[in-house]
């Protein structure tokens, strides 16, 4: 653990960090960057350290700040405005963390680790992706599976509004067919939300574990992979836009699992 | 109905409408802007028609863009560009309008309307303003009333995350004391979402209407609210964060009202 101080903007570290914001770096030095004293705590709390540690002068004092710097690799003290052109946010909550990415592959994913798994398709709006992270959590769910071209779940958008669910779900990074060999090769219900059915998201009994599958904002799921889903289900819609943002829909249906398994509906 | 070509990126009125990206200029006007094809039909099967509509030359052949046009008060024809200057966006979908705000008075609203009204409270992200108002379009709310300084419905930004639900729901800005004394002078129960109790969302039998309401993002309901809802709620959460976001909480919460309403729980 070595604390070292970083004043001036034009530092090559400042830049490479801040790099981090852009997707190219990420991949390219498999390092994301987190921000936010509560996203970083929800980190340590997974047993997850941050690599670098970025903090003002004044925080030290906090003792979660203290903790997480005890755990750090390295850390680095600099100015609030230097905190903020990090992470590209006018108030980043005095503490920026640089992680390691944590993606799992697909073949070292353990489907009975949880009986409910989120599954988005093309999704392309990391505010979404965010949300359906931190859902999970709250729901139980093991990860979240992301197929085809979706948004990054790394960018700070998406780690900003998982809450902190970046480091507790397991994100899997995987295309159609190889998702589908996987799941077939085990048990699991693949559950399509989709508009193209009758059948309402409360008649079935859901089988463990369940993947509920969600597809692109716009374009909702392609017809070959509803085909090959076990089954299509739809919320109600008494409105007249006939539709809803896919991470709310993917929260409802995830609430849905959670009842039937609870023992209340 | 009058129909002009306008080409120049220093037009007063290409200016004049894309001032109305900020709220001040939206205040003074009167007016908010909503962008593509699927919104502003929206917003016309909902009765409501442009004051302005702005396309591109090539979008006149659309037969939905023929039917705006036929409605709103005047036309500008215009190049992609521009389009885009307008809505910020890069590609905001062939159209956009120039509507007239529509937010209802409390004394007008008619809590008969509907069984359910979401109300939210110091709400800062506009995305999930957008998407209040479109969850509340797809449960048949009557509308989402806002209390304290909530982000303004008619930015780009909440009109967008709502999908045309701005022109479906009621919008109502009020201050809290108001929106007490107007509840009260009437039938409504006031559920307030909260991780301060321990009463399952699921538990209750909701009375018609319910007024579903949720706290600000960061913070919650603050104390003195939460003392004057009939009911306090809360999901059950299976997570370490324990924290939903708050357009997430509230379809939830909607879903379940709805739910109990159609005999499913």
């Amino acid at each position: 653990m070595t604390v070292r101080e970083i004043t001036g903007f034009s530092n090559p570290l400042v830049k490479q960090v801040r790099a981090l914001r852009e997707k190219k770096h990420r991949r390219a030095s498999g390092q994301f960057l987190a921000e936010g004293l509560r996203i970083l705590t929800e980190a340590l709390d997974a047993g997850v350290a941050p690599e670098m540690l970025w903090r003002t002068p004044e925080s030290a004092a906090h003792p979660l700040v203290h903790r997480i710097e005890a755990a750090a690799g390295e850390t680095f003290v600099t100015s609030a405005d230097i905190l903020s052109k990090l992470s590209g946010k006018e108030n980043p909550g005095s503490v920026v963390g640089v992680y390691r990415e944590i993606a799992t592959p697909l073949h070292a994913l353990d489907r009975h680790a949880s009986d409910i798994w989120l599954v988005a398709q093309a999704l392309r709006d990391p505010g979404n992706l965010g949300t359906m992270l931190r859902t999970g959590d709250a729901v139980g769910a093991g990860g979240l599976i992301l197929i085809d071209d979706c948004t990054d779940p790394f960018s700070v958008e998406a780690v900003r509004a998982s809450m902190g669910a970046i480091f507790t779900q397991r994100v899997v990074l995987a295309r159609w067919d190889d998702f589908i060999a996987w799941l077939r090769a085990g048990p699991g219900q693949l559950v399509g939300t989709s508009l193209n059915t009758q059948t309402d998201y409360q008649a079935p009994r859901y089988a463990a574990p369940t993947f509920i599958l969600t597809g692109n904002e716009a374009q909702g799921l392609p017809p070959d992979y509803e085909a090959q889903c076990d089954l299509l289900v739809k919320m109600p819609m008494r409105g007249k836009a006939d539709s809803l943002n896919a991470a709310v829909a993917t929260a409802v249906m995830a609430y849905e699992v959670l009842n039937q398994r609870r023992g209340r509906t």
